[in-house]
């Protein structure tokens, strides 16, 4: 795998466009020799001109006592943009070798929802002692944000946008922003609103450029403008950008007010953020990452592994009650695993589809019936093939008829028993609004370990002893 | 689960905003209704107004028939940028009822990158079908971006684009902006070229907007952007998009001319589609979706279930191996599954983790040695908190001292297995640059079932017969 060294200006060389990115190993160990040998001078040198992005990777990568090392080194030439891209662990790092003034003094220079972003991530001593050493104004409007919930558009808005009168004219539109101090960094489009300051719809900047002087605003607005409340769910929020391909919306209180923006920025990381939590919460890592303390990482992991730990025990109790069986017919203890372990696997196949089916609303009461029914069927189908598979296995390895339709029988109820389960138990779930992500690799496994185990020992006992 | 009708214009009643997205199921059902009984001019007025990508939504939710049906009754009311928005199965059955000149037709009426993507998804019959239908210049570049590989920059090129000689003044551009017919439908950016129309930098149109009509572009350009070549991977077009917060980039070609651009609403489809790919290869699901039909979902999880059958089969010799031993000891198969089950559980928390730290570059060979260290100790640890209470479970179920350390004893040793099979074999797979997330969930459950079945049954038959 070769990987440039990171460029982070013009790259006009065709040559070197198509060779995979990210931070060059060797730069990360210069960068760490340099740490090592304490030349502040050559390190300082190494990440001057460093991206934010790639700066907060950097740091990423680096051990905890280095990272605070080279934050040190950088003091005051430190791009306050570079929090906002750190990984939570690693941020704590970095503000207590910047210290809580220097850290707050950061926050105020980021763009608000970036600031809030942050701020919500500290711990509530960390975010007191942060607090105290940030301007009253700064603190207060911090502070608005965070009274949303964690997972809700309220916690995206940028405060800074660029908001006209429906009356004005383009030209005066012009000139404002011409001469207009408080513009955020970059946008894409100028918000028209009422006198009470509700937006009445949008202006494109392109639409901007391309009308003329004494036109006026309300005659180009765009209304047709998705309105985003504080409240909605953030998941709400990238789907509606997704579905309509935005790029900025509008934030309004109850009263319709305009208190902010949300731009296309925030919603990638929401997109990828959710994404990555489904994935996460179906493999039940909970909320660690690569980054996370060894400690952190164990605690994290612990709750599904005593969970599956309890799944565990109760299929061990189902085998339990056919020990006299098993006694007499070893093979079956042999055999045993393979039903229990393809129902899983089967099962976990549709529940992936239909978690993620429901996170991206293409599942819903209007089409769960029939694809309850599909689901069944597919389940039927394989169960069918691989009742023979495994029949056919059974019969060639212990030469006993008998003991192959009994694995094949318990593998048919198995596989169907396991696609009704996948489709179903995320379905119910989702239904008492518990988050089919979290909990529904668990249920299924039980599932189909105890109906897996207990068909093939049940039939076996019944009918080749 | 309460749903609104979905609103597709401006939605100023605050009160309504918090509810969640998505169809209205009775909607959907009223569609339905209507299309049943025939009444053409209802189901017309009923979808009338609908925005493209809830229109692509309600034909997804429809049965096949139905889906034809509604198209056949829109006819020359079909909007063709409901096209990009279908997913690959429901659109064949559109374009059925379209057939291939109306269909064709719509393909000219979109955007260079949403014919190509649509076209790049047509089975090679169709395609030829549809493309016998085009005029020749739209054929012509759309093969030219086929040429590029599925997974490339190359077929998320938008040809359309503006882009003005760098001696050219804001006044200049702004009045050519003014006339120009062929524009983008939107844009947020005008792309400098030098005369040999390589890009040397973008004005970002809100710099455009604030720049006195006779200031020079070259004096205002943004020299600092991003080049994609068309062969580049999508998954590291959109990384360096989330890395840089970018909106649009420009693709050049190997001389360095500008050929297109790439903007952020292709970029958001590429970040779910990856995460959803991820998810999607580590359950073995393969290319299917909920919309696929029964058949093609059937094939499409069939290689994983062999796979995993002859995983299951290779444990069930391990277990044979040791048949003598468990007629001795019966509780052996009772307890076997603990074992190998924990393994696979906490190995694929693991591999997840190590999945998407690939997936996302923060994993690579400048930090490897130290994570592999990490998840071995985290292995360790919870390995050393299972062994206790396996080792419990099963001395007090069975009265067994014996039995409760060798549970125990092989509990440890599954689970630091389990910790270095699921951050090695992704990192191992990723260095022959197969994709980690395809395969690793089998070569994992392999490892920690065989070593879970082995190590238990052999120190039982070593230590306890």
């Amino acid at each position: 795998m070769v990987q440039t060294v990171y460029h982070t200006s013009v790259n006009q060389d065709p040559d070197s466009l198509d060779e995979t990115f990210g931070l060059h190993p060797a730069f990360v160990d210069e960068v760490e020799d340099a740490l090592f040998s304490k030349k502040n001078e050559r390190v300082r040198k190494l990440v001057a001109g460093l991206h934010p992005a790639d700066l907060a990777d950097l740091l990423e990568h680096l051990e905890p006592k280095q990272c605070g090392q080279l934050v040190e080194t950088l003091k005051d030439q430190f791009n306050p943009e570079v929090l906002p891209e750190l990984d939570e662990s690693v941020r704590d790092t970095v503000m207590r070798a910047m210290g809580f003034e220097d850290f707050a003094s950061a926050l105020t220079q980021l763009d608000s929802d970036e600031a809030v972003y942050i701020a919500g991530l500290l711990e509530p001593g960390e975010r007191t002692a942060v607090f105290e050493q940030l301007p009253a104004a700064d603190r207060m409007q911090i502070e608005a944000s965070l009274e949303y919930g964690e997972e809700t558009a309220g916690r995206l808005i940028q405060r800074e946008l660029v908001a006209v009168p429906d009356y004005w004219t383009v030209g005066e539109t012009i000139d404002y922003l011409r001469v207009a101090r408080k513009l955020p960094d970059d946008f894409y489009v100028v918000f028209v609103v009422d006198p009470r300051h509700r937006p009445v719809g949008l202006v494109e900047l392109n639409r901007l450029v391309r009308s003329k002087r004494p036109v006026r605003m309300r005659d180009i607005v765009n209304p047709d403008m998705d309105v985003i409340s504080p409240d909605m769910d953030r998941e709400d929020v990238a789907y509606l950008f997704r579905q309509r391909d935005l790029v900025t919306a509008p934030v309004v209180e109850r009263s319709g007010r305009l208190i902010g923006q949300i731009t296309i920025d925030d919603i990638v990381d929401v997109i990828e953020e959710e994404a990555q939590e489904d994935i996460f919460k179906l493999a039940g890592v909970g909320d660690t990452n690569l980054y996370s303390a060894v400690i952190e990482t164990v605690r994290g992991r612990m709750s599904w592994l005593i969970l599956n730990m309890m799944t565990a025990v109760g299929a061990s109790i189902v085998i339990g009650l056919f020990q006299p069986t098993i006694e007499k017919l070893v093979a079956l203890a042999v055999l045993m695993p393979i039903v229990a372990s393809m129902g899983g696997n089967a099962g976990t196949q549709t529940l992936t589809v239909a978690v993620r089916s429901l996170a991206t609303k293409d599942l819903d009461s209007s089409n769960a019936t029939r694809i309850i029914g599909k689901e069944m069927l597919a389940g039927l189908i394989n169960g069918l093939l691989f009742a023979v598979v495994a029949g056919v296995v059974a019969y060639v390895w212990f030469q006993d008829l008998g003991l192959g339709l009994v694995i094949a029988a318990a593998m048919l109820i198995n596989l169907v028993v396991a696609g009704l389960a996948g489709i179903t138990i995320p379905i119910a779930l989702d239904k008492l609004d518990i988050d089919p992500a979290t909990s529904s690799t668990v249920f299924l496994t039980t599932v189909t370990d105890v109906i897996g185990f207990f068909t093939f020992l049940a039939l076996a006992a019944v009918f080749l002893l």
